[in-house]
């Protein structure tokens, strides 16, 4: 029991991956808490922009928020289409891919590798923001925060969220129940009576800095578009879901809109009745939309804190949803040599390492860029999720029209997806570009650029290395050996044991003068010892004697005189193998290296580099203290 | 051309070590410069103590330093006659561990190095106090400086002081004319006038605050035998005298000891006559006293900042006597097996590498934890230097006892100067111990536990490893070789051709189910290109053709299964080896190890440390880009 078993726990075999796949009740939780986490900042992001405009804003919140919820409904019957069409995996990627061609489906991939590491950025931060607002002691540790809470999610993912799903299912359903019935609450209120008196009072609002513009609304709608940017999640996780896959699918993706929609939409008829905006952020005494309106329906008791606990623990969550997503998309580019093979390689726990240390290092740098706070983050976010929709609607456009006519309405049904998200898209862009929507437009290519030198990279690998038809073989001459020899010992007796069953023609080799000036040497010693304890016994048993050489080392370096050796020997029979025996300790402690000088790992790794394609380098090993009580 | 050739310069031969050798006029510099640096902070910490006399203390300038002028010649006198009787190395560890035995040369040996990290601490920051005397704004910068320099002449020594002997030599005499100049004109006005008027006058003298104690005065004495630390220096550095040695060594002793002498007289007379006290170093206006001394004598002109300058060189270039002497002393420690072998070893520009990283790596951490604060430190110093005077007077003295009785006078002088440094010794030690001598005392005995276990860590390790008698051949049948195979292309082709040269008997490995639970296999056409490309074309030369295994690695780890096959071939055939042969490419950038999984050198490592004593790890390199041009 080792100190990676207890933090991440025993390593799975392949056969167990089959075990961690999940059904409609853990996927709700594990996929849509990334939709359902940013019902919370998408409103307040939206109503943010709205500030300038006062009490004059008010009116504003419904048909931002309207247009926003039926572009999610759209987006929903789009997306249950392309759940049908591609049932084991209808992330934006695969459909680019299979329909729109290689630079599509990179672009795709790209936008979606900024949109999760930002969704990790922004829903930690939110999380926090909304700690904060109800605990407002902690405002200055805002961005240790944040770190602690990536830190945590990323230990949790690597040790694999599977087990640890119903964990995560209680605050979620905790959030649903209390936010809903908050929401229920408050708009049976706003049935009853005309203006709901707010059991407390939210802030003020501020004066009437200026009108509504067509640009401002733009603005607003274009921030608030960040509650839609979950959608993806269920189409991109299809390949975890247990059997009946398309039944666990459907609830999902359905459970988590509609959730999602009612938060939306209730919001934004309670902010305008309670009469609710939006607070700087960067100030004390900041309060979140979802606080506000918490304590204008329900006032500051138990059933606030706890709705609040559970927000942040959604918020907390939402970054989890892309620990689940960032990794499996890597996995897939890499899988097609886009990526280091590394990301595609599932580690102790079949969970994607790499990936899952990408993600939290990228994602933890932009909260430090940017101090942890959301708002300056919400305008790189977005485009990337826009993007993505628009291309995979795009591709199932293509999709559709491949397939014979019968499927006209789903080819309207995407092909309005497309259109809608693309429109989307443009408001986006035009509105966020100067606030810092450029950076991920400029990180898009430039990521497209590194996935295809990647790509390159591996195909010249692959070129170098391939071999066209049989082996040839030339000869099966034994090789020259050369054993690196210390002093006579146990260790270089080993290595001479080994050498001669591999060739008859074995060198042992000595370096002199490798000490410095000052040292001496005991060379008429070792040669001395060597014809009686190696020479003459091998020769006794008819075998010829290994020669001892003495090549001295005046730059107190083992591997440029070897390598001159070898050259030399490569001279005069240039058919002839050459095999470098290097004894060397195995030491099981720290401390074991520092009283050792690995001289043998030097010369090993410095004639792997730098010897001919004819030389072969082995390590005949001596595992210190262990080798007496196994013999 | 690159960075280290730069920095460092080009790596020098052993043969190259005779023309490094230097004569009196470059030791001066390079050994004295302790010695007559010490000649600044050994006063000021004297006269620190006498701070609370005020006025009072005046009167005891004169005979504190005159106690410790005293000492200096009756050690001046006992290390000649050390230099004559080890002409070679008259270090105290050497003389210990001829004459006294193995603990009290260990005892030398801790008190010496510990003597040498304080002297590079103290060194460095009184030269940062002199520069701050100098230039009251650089004030705040102390530690920043005091690390700068401990970093420069650390790179000067990896480098090698050899060559820039010269341009160290020349602000040593520099400062050695100024100051002497300086004391021999105050001198020369005291002699003509009553009471010279100063042409600065320093700052006043605080009140007296209590009376002269005997304590206060022993406590004065201790302090300012920390002027005497660098006597030492010429003893432990005859090995690098060029012929003549012995009137190398002669000149550059007297030369030091005299000047250091003439120093410390004036010194005392001085401030004396022109009422010069120390201040408190940790307070802004500090001066220190040769900069108080400087003023009153010759005023704040050109003089003075030539002086100061010469003076601030000379307290870094103090440190540097560590830098030659420490290394040295640990290679002789390191040899008889007490330190790790790397300290004895010679690296790139013959210096002793790990000495002088190790040093300065120690030296900066207690600048780090004292705040590049003197005072501090001066507790902690002395004691080392006069144990380590104590001792080596002390053997010197059993050896002239050993010798005839004509040594009579020999054995006096030696016997005079361990009595009265040991009674020097003590004093330091209830002077200081409450104010961090304990430290001293306490890093003595554990000093001595580490090189004591070193020893025994070797010694352990020479009887496991050791081989007495001839080899013992039981039988040379070839190994059965296992060739880690991917997939088949120019490498494992490669691996293959090896693996037939050295034994008949070669079976390819390659692992399944590696790539995780959804990744596919192509197992039937790899087993089918074998058949082709492998197996038959080997079987047509009449060889036996290497079978192709494929072997399940359901946890995604390669040397575990490699590991139970290696077993298993060991239960079948126990006298037999294995020799497991992994293909490897060769990176030469640091891009390309992102790009690869570093599969081989994890497998290697692994099965190095786990492996039976039979078996033996070979890597078959493939220079990735360079065997084509080889080729």
């Amino acid at each position: 029991m080792n100190l990676s078993t207890l933090l991440f726990g025993r390593r799975l075999a392949n056969r167990e991956h089959e075990d961690k796949k999940i059904g409609w009740i853990a996927a709700v939780p594990a996929m849509g808490l990334d939709g359902l986490g940013s019902s919370s900042y998408g409103p307040e992001a939206a109503l943010t922009v709205l500030i300038p405009l006062g009490p004059l804003g008010l009116g504003y919140i419904g048909p931002v928020i309207g247009c926003i919820v039926g572009l999610l409904a759209i987006l929903y019957f789009s997306y249950r289409q392309t759940l049908a069409a591609y049932p084991t995996n209808g992330g934006a990627y695969v459909v680019a891919k299979e329909n729109l061609g290689e630079y599509p489906s990179l672009l795709a991939a790209a936008a979606l590798m900024i949109d999760y590491v930002l969704n990790v950025a922004v829903g930690v931060s939110a999380g926090v923001g909304a700690l904060v607002s109800a605990i407002p002691d902690l405002h200055p540790y805002i961005l240790p925060l944040c770190l602690g809470i990536v830190l945590l999610v990323t230990l949790a993912n690597l040790r694999g969220t599977g087990e640890a799903g119903w964990l995560f299912a209680l605050p979620t359903y905790v959030f649903v129940i209390c936010f809903l019935g908050a929401i229920g609450y408050g708009l049976v209120g706003i049935g009853l009576g005309e203006r709901p008196a707010p059991i407390v009072e939210p802030p003020p609002l501020g004066p009437t800095a200026e009108g509504a513009t067509l640009w401002l609304l733009m603005h607003a709608f274009a921030s608030g578009c960040t509650a839609m940017t979950g959608v993806e999640a269920v189409s991109n996780g299809m390949g975890s879901f247990r059997q009946p896959v398309m039944r666990n699918a459907y609830l999902t993706l359905t459970i988590i809109v509609v959730i999602l929609g009612l938060l939306l939409g209730g919001i934004a008829i309670l902010a305008t009745a309670f009469e609710i905006g939006a607070m700087d952020q960067t100030k004390e005494g900041y309060q979140s939309v979802l606080s506000q309106l918490l304590a204008a329906v329900a006032g500051h008791g138990a059933f606030y804190y706890i709705a609040m606990t559970s927000l942040l623990s959604v918020l907390c969550l939402s970054a989890n949803t892309s620990f689940v997503g960032f990794p499996r998309l890597c996995q897939m580019v890499a899988a097609d040599g886009y990526l280091p093979k590394a990301f595609a390689q599932p580690g102790r726990r079949l969970v994607f390492t790499a990936g899952i240390l990408f993600l939290s290092g990228v994602a933890g740098l932009l909260l430090l860029v940017f101090g942890g706070i959301t708002d300056n983050l919400i305008p790189l976010f977005a485009i990337g999720a826009f993007l993505t929709f628009t291309i995979s609607q795009a591709g199932m456009t293509v999709h559709w029209r491949r397939r014979s006519t019968h499927h006209r309405a789903k080819l309207v049904m995407n092909g309005l997806g497309a259109v809608s998200t693309a429109a989307a898209l443009i408001i986006i862009l035009v509105a966020k570009f100067a606030e810092g929507a450029w950076i991920t437009l400029m990180a898009v290519p430039m990521a497209i650029l590194v996935l295809k030198s990647v790509k390159s990279y591996y195909a010249s690998l692959q070129r170098e290395l391939r071999k066209p038809g049989p082996i040839t073989i030339e000869d099966i001459e034994p090789p020259t050996v050369l054993v690196v020899t210390e002093t006579w010992n146990r260790l270089s007796e080993r290595a001479i044991k080994f050498a001669l069953t591999i060739s008859p023609d074995v060198v042992a080799v000595h370096f002199i003068r490798l000490g410095g000036p000052d040292r001496e040497e005991g060379e008429n010693g070792l040669r001395e010892e060597w014809r009686v304890d190696v020479e003459e016994p091998i020769a006794a048993r008819g075998l010829k004697p290994p020669r001892l050489m003495l090549i001295p080392a005046p730059y107190r370096q083992l591997h440029e005189p070897l390598l001159r050796l070898i050259e030399k020997l490569d001279a005069d029979s240039p058919e002839r193998r050459v095999a470098v025996l290097i004894p060397e300790t195995v030491k099981d402690r720290w401390w074991q290296k520092l009283l050792h000088m690995n001289r043998a790992g030097r010369l090993r790794t410095k004639l792997v580099r730098l010897g001919g394609p004819r030389l072969t380098v082995a390590t005949v090993p001596w595992r210190l203290y262990r080798e007496e009580q196994t013999a």
